[in-house]
């Protein structure tokens, strides 16, 4: 066979056992948490029917889609090739395609189980998903989404325990200098109605996103651009710039927006919210771009470094509309789990014990003492104590390397000597100390 | 937008919060038994360069890959579209396919990563698979493999431990009735050297698997179309019918193969073997088909159930070679997970309380409580109490009906009453009965 250079398709990566063992700490964590808040796990296929995928991601996201071409002779049924119109070809030949995200296969199965569910239905799912995107520092083009939605509830209990949800699962892996943002898309769209620019609030949106990122004034010059009146930009900067507790902000804009209804709605969504749960601040910057979202909306942002969003989300109305399946409310919130693995990694927030994976190497110098050896394996396997058998007998500068390499704390030397007179050396690998013990003892001092 | 019948791609499943229950559940034994064994977790990406993947399953399994179609324009660079000849247009348009098995991106990431691993390197990997095969009963087009392999030890020491991991693991799971058949494709070869068939390995290997199925009067007839001598036919059915234990087959074959140095190698292997672990049964019929095997094969087969086998696996010499990392021996062990659950389901061997994801619903009767229920689920939460808590006030029936369908065992109302009174109404769901008991006796009372 022709010899072939192994490599990896761009954007993805392999997770060795040291990124494995982070990794499962970390979903461990995130799914001990989740049902703790009575959200159950679901999975859906790699693959979707493209008439799913199509169409929900914007042109941008539409192009990103990874696409599997038909099985067989997938050729056989195009009559014309049209080189200019690579996409009427493309439709053709490849009808499923990867996973994009995991709200519309999310989507998918509520309407599909419409019939087997009982509402309100709380799941959590957490895999990977694929897009076609220029891979850079940070951005793959195979990545893990982690997502938590209620769907089939409007009740602000939602709201008020995911918020408590994410506390529960930052303070367990101690990452604590984050702040939750809320805003609410009525308020957003009470203001746009009060300060006549409806018609633009899709604008209005994307450009309020930018605020972190572009800063104040070159907003107010952005939207001078994009036709807002003077007035009008006035009077939000006002809003935008207005300091105070929650409390105070929402007096503030409930009298700016007293005589717009839906306005009003958005302010006393929050003002109930804030008299269960207060652990937010309100900001009226927050819009989260061209989503779905139609009330609450949220994001979670680390005050000390200068990164993104940890997790965001928000309430919507209509997600499994489009698969015919009305007037289902339902609130999501999606983490970064890859960029929190990142945080964790440069703060080092992974505990050092995750770090070996087997608690004793059993390192027998002849392959006579090998039975002994298996069967000291079997007793502490017994007791729960994660055991490896070094399986190439003899050298035992190159096992004792071996237990260093895979963090192994403590080895068990057995040669003639041990054998013979039934006590083992016990090595430690931190501070290279042996002794002499019954297996009994090692046992004991193993498991303590 | 246009609606859409949400619907699956053909042969591919989503797993609900049931399945997910049972699944997680099965992955977490196998992933603490892996881990008692010392093998480490490591994961692959879902697509990898079809240069990876070409070649290595056969003529059959080729066709079987799932292809991804380039981005973009894939259409621009092909000149000329053969429509008789669509592998050389795809091999053209497509250059990333969906992993088919696990273990050809394992020899891959070895091959990679030859300069960090500390050999012998041991690595569990569970992870789904694609194949676009015709999809009928238990045949999925997306399903879990789970695969552990010892690389880079020659030591028999690999396939003791992997006899007494099948035994821990199976014991795990209660499933119990099955036995571990274990051959050597050495004795083969020695069988076929003695024999004079060595030239028609191969075919003899395809042959004597079939025997499971086709009962050994026809395996004789096939071997006879095949052109095996009627000599040889009957040397070999001598062997494949002696009766008695590994000790008596090993001592019989050890004088047929004396004259093979390859048969003998074999023979000292199992011999050795059979010291150190003799809790498997030699079945000189077992070939494991066409695959890279060279010494070491074994199967788990339930012996109850006339169903196929659990998990299989075997020793192979050069499973990186084709990444240009030679000389590297390992043996693997892949366990049918999928079928592993069908029996488990079967005979109702997932525990009843895996069904149930919380442990009590706070069932509050006004948006009024609503603060009181947050406060209870947070201090039964720091308690490890799943808590789930209904999010549409009023509608007891409604809650109670919701309780049910998730097998939750216990529900807590909160009322006027409840609230005044400072007891609340504790309601068992299985007996139907209810007290009124403070937070705190709730809370023993669940714990326990």
């Amino acid at each position: 066979m022709k010899k072939i250079n192994p490599s990896l398709p761009k954007g993805t990566r392999d997770f060795g056992p040291d990124d494995m063992r982070k990794r499962e700490y970390l979903f461990n964590i995130f799914k001990d948490v989740f049902s703790l808040f009575g959200f159950n796990s679901i999975q859906t296929p790699a693959m979707e029917n493209m008439e799913v995928l199509n169409g929900k991601y914007g042109d941008e996201g539409d192009k990103l889609i990874y696409r599997l071409l038909d099985s067989g002779n997938f050729i056989k049924k195009v009559d014309k090739i049209e080189y200019k119109d690579y996409t009427s070809l493309r439709s053709k030949i490849s009808k499923k395609g990867l996973r994009y995200d995991l709200t519309v296969p999310f989507a998918r199965y509520v309407s599909m189980n419409r019939n087997k569910i009982t509402l309100p239905f709380k799941r959590y799912q957490i895999q990977p998903v694929w897009r076609a995107d220029k891979p850079q520092k940070g951005r793959f083009r195979e990545f893990f989404q982690c997502d938590v939605d209620y769907i089939g509830t409007k009740s602000l209990v939602c709201e008020a325990e995911i918020i408590d949800l994410v506390y529960s699962l930052f303070n367990r892996i101690n990452i604590s200098d984050f702040e939750i943002k809320l805003n609410n898309r009525k308020i957003l769209l009470g203001i746009a109605e009060i300060l006549n620019f409806s018609e633009n609030f899709e604008k209005f949106c994307i450009l309020i996103d930018k605020i972190q990122k572009i800063g104040f004034q070159k907003f107010k010059i952005e939207l001078k651009k994009n036709g807002f009146s003077s007035t009008s930009i006035s009077e939000l900067s006002k809003i935008l710039s207005y300091k105070g507790d929650n409390n105070k902000k929402i007096e503030f804009l409930s009298k700016f927006l007293k005589n717009s209804k839906i306005g009003s709605d958005g302010i006393n969504q929050i003002r109930d919210l804030i008299k269960v749960n207060n652990k937010f601040k309100i900001d009226f910057s927050l819009a989260r771009g061209l989503s779905y979202y139609t009330s609450t909306i949220f994001e979670v942002i680390p005050t000390k470094e200068k990164i993104g969003s940890l997790c965001g989300g928000g309430r919507y109305d209509d997600l499994t509309e489009i698969f015919g399946y009305k007037d289902i409310s339902g609130i999501g919130i999606s983490f970064g789990i890859e960029r929190i693995i990142e945080i964790m990694n440069v703060k080092k927030l992974f505990p050092n014990n995750i770090l070996s994976s087997n608690n004793v190497l059993i390192s027998y110098l002849s392959n006579e003492y090998m039975s002994k050896s298996l069967e000291i394996a079997k007793l502490f396997r017994k007791n729960n104590i994660k055991v490896d058998l070094y399986s190439d007998n003899g050298k035992l500068k190159k096992q004792l390397q071996y237990a260093n390499n895979n963090n192994i704390p403590y080895v068990i030397i057995i040669g003639e000597e041990e054998i013979k007179s039934n006590l083992f050396t016990l090595k430690n690998m931190k501070d290279g100390s042996q002794k002499k013990l019954s297996i009994e003892n090692i046992l004991s001092k193993i498991s303590s």
